[in-house]
């Protein structure tokens, strides 16, 4: 058997080069297809073998799971949620009967912050760790990086696994790295001169902490554009690099090329969506890494091009904990790779609008879905904005209340009563709701330094009770 | 040339057996001086060759730099300061002329924090960052871990090259890593939970966040020693893991060994002064893996054991950016292996207190030098104590004093008048200065999620006018 693909291979291309593998990433998507469906077929079989979890998941398909053939076969598998996970590894601490390795033959042992509840655990043997950097280098080519590059990276080396996923990225692609981490005091004044010094060609981070940056760079005096001079900058774990005034706030403050990538956790940093150098907005789904499926928030049915719908990821080579049809719960639409038609020449499918939402983050207020990222983009494309905002809705009796706090920018040429009509009229022309609007200054609201929270649903304990 | 040597070895010796190399570990000292000299004789000529640096640096040397071959000439090349890399890599930023690679080579790039001035920049390339695994691997055999066991990382993965260094030992070890870090909100809470569940069998961290972390978990209703079940506990960054009684403080929360490692950012966390599983107290120097003199701080000349002074290390092995009789600032003493007599039969000499301070940190008060870790040693054996204290020095006039804010356990047996009077005889009896005490509660002093920092000195101020 020739699975897994062996990884460590330390043959980089050409720095000229488009791509890392030529064949692979542009061949015709049907002939990927032929490869991804026998990939599934070696991937289910071995969960299937070695994990009394899906051996007991499995336990009533239709399908035989050792003898997958078609994807026919392969959507009648069960999709698997987050709480599965989260039961299994309740009844079987700490992995579940995920775990298709020796325990002592984990490399890596990573999890979610989990802030409510039980975490879910993720141990990683040392193959897959490899080929998540191989496979990772390989994304970040497409992204514009080349071994000559230096790269920070200015997320928190945590549970959290996009810091983790990129180091091992760029680290197999030969760059020069700068781990810098984040979210200790101080931290971010001293990331500022560090990079006004080190000048690296690009960053890895969040897109809010990219704004934090930019903003504490100016307070300090100064442009990041000019004393940063990124070429690149590359984003994870939150929506804000495929927002379209976001993004482009973001490439004005530093003048340079943004990337959104992006995965789940438990799927791992492959970031097996990722925007290339060429892409305007979005991102390229390479499924013949992690396969994905978009599938129907409601039937969990497959959707075709164009639809909006629910990732639902599959590990192709992954022999410790390997994920099958993991239904992520975030929402986006997708496209065929010729409707989108980048530069770049790979014919991924692509998510022209990136991830712009978890079906929980999406807010049903007065009968209209809205998700914040659209807020976001609303607010960001205002001159006068001050570039942070919190959404809070409530209930009032039956009705829901939108209510906006809104920063204005110091430098704001419209006056407070203005700006206040201003937001109101462009976000009711947005979502279909007309928000209350507080207007306050810039910076009085509190900047993160890692993922941003601006979503307070004060119904949902009502829900709860 | 057969230097430096290749890192990178996969083989782990039996996992019964007490060395990862017996030859190099329990040879008699005169044989390893032979070694170390021929290797300090090529590591010179290599940055004397490679560094415009040291060109310079040696310019006025009476011995041939590119030619030394006894410890005689070696003492005659000049000490590097601190202050000659602030000097250095402020004229020829970033890296210095210390590089001997080239800048697109270097794989990781760290710093000091450098909450003052310029902080210093060290770039490391790969073959030197795969070397550092290794012997970091070699020295934690000795301190009894394994590839079986489970090792978490509680420390903050920043510019602190403690954390990187303990993970890339750790990595090469073959143990199951758990890279958690620290100094998030919240993060040492869910650390207790994870610990809790995941058992692991070792923690890399500081002193003091042990403590932090061993308090938490109380809080919160664990037993450390019952619940957590570490075999052993590792420490670097502070000097907490040999003061006796700190040591033995955490020694009974956790019911586990505690092992005291250290050296400088410098040098990069090989760890080159380490505890084993035997030693009682301080730290064996593996001064094969860098070489370490100890220097009269006045003279600067060579001190036999049983002297106080500074260690001041030497890279073996350094091909990126190597440091050649690096004067560290820190104070400790050492013995030859026999007096030590410690078990585990390594023929390395002992620093008996471990690394005690720093010269910086050493408070000359009425004449009298004392140190911090010396108060927090006497501290730590009073049975009342709360576990957390606070010095301020101020010279009214022309006289020093020395001001202790000392926290008096929730259960204390002794009432608050008593502790102060206990508390003002024994730090009078160890130091020779008496304090004035003031006691407050448990818990009302800060907790730190790194290093503990505990002194204020206000008499600096005017030093510096």
């Amino acid at each position: 058997m020739n699975w897994p693909t062996a990884a460590g291979s330390d043959s980089r291309p050409d720095p000229d080069s488009e791509y890392w593998d030529e064949r692979q990433e542009t061949r015709p998507p049907g002939e990927r297809r032929d490869e991804i469906i026998e990939k599934i077929g070696e991937q289910v079989r071995y969960a299937y073998d070695n994990s009394e979890f899906y051996r007991e998941f499995y336990s009533d398909v239709d399908v035989d799971p050792r003898n997958i053939t078609s994807f026919e076969e392969f959507e009648q598998l069960p999709i698997l949620s987050s709480d599965d996970i989260k039961q299994e590894q309740k009844e079987h601490p700490p992995f579940g009967r995920f775990l298709c390795i020796d325990e002592e033959d984990i490399a890596r042992i990573y999890g979610t912050s989990g802030t409510t509840g039980r975490p879910k655990v993720f141990g990683i043997g040392q193959d897959d760790w490899d080929r998540i950097g191989e496979w990772h280098a390989q994304i970040l080519w497409s992204v514009g990086l080349r071994p000559d590059d230096r790269v920070i990276i200015t997320s928190p080396f945590i549970q959290y696994l996009g810091s983790w996923g990129a180091l091992a990225g760029v680290d197999h692609l030969g760059c020069t790295t700068f781990p810098f981490g984040a979210g200790m005091e101080g931290q971010t004044e001293q990331a500022v001169e560090w990079i006004a010094d080190l000048q690296p060609d690009a960053l890895y981070g969040t897109p809010s902490y990219a704004l934090y940056l930019g903003e504490t760079a100016e307070e300090r005096g100064h442009d990041p554009a000019e004393d940063f001079d990124f070429k690149v900058m590359f984003f994870s774990g939150e929506p804000g690099a495929s927002v379209p005034s976001t993004r482009r706030q973001i490439e004005t403050m530093f003048d340079c090329e943004v990337v959104d990538q992006g995965s789940m956790a438990e799927m791992t940093p492959w970031m097996s969506n990722s925007g290339c150098r060429h892409l305007e907005n979005g991102m390229h789904v390479w499924n013949d890494i992690v396969y994905t499926e978009l599938l129907d928030p409601d039937t969990e049915e497959s959707l075709e091009y164009g639809a909006e719908g629910v990732p639902t990821y599959t590990h192709l080579e992954r022999t410790s904990q390997p994920m099958i049809r993991y239904w992520s719960g975030d929402i986006t639409t997708w496209e065929r790779h010729d409707e989108t038609d980048c530069e770049c020449g790979r014919t991924y499918p692509t998510l022209p609008k990136g991830i712009y939402g978890r079906a929980d983050d999406m807010l049903v207020i007065r009968g209209k879905n809205i998700f914040p990222s659209q807020i976001e983009d609303q607010l960001h494309a205002l001159d006068d904005y001050g570039d942070e905002f919190r959404i809070v809705v409530e209930r009032e009796g039956a009705l829901d209340s939108l209510q906006l706090v809104v920063e204005v920018a110091d430098d704001a040429e419209t006056g407070p009563d203005e700006f206040h009509d201003l937001v109101r009229q462009e976000i009711k022309s947005e979502v279909g709701v007309t928000p209350d609007v507080t207007v306050v200054k810039q910076g009085e609201l509190d900047r993160t330094q890692f993922k941003a929270d601006r979503v307070k649903d004060k119904r949902e304990l009502a829900i709860d009770v």
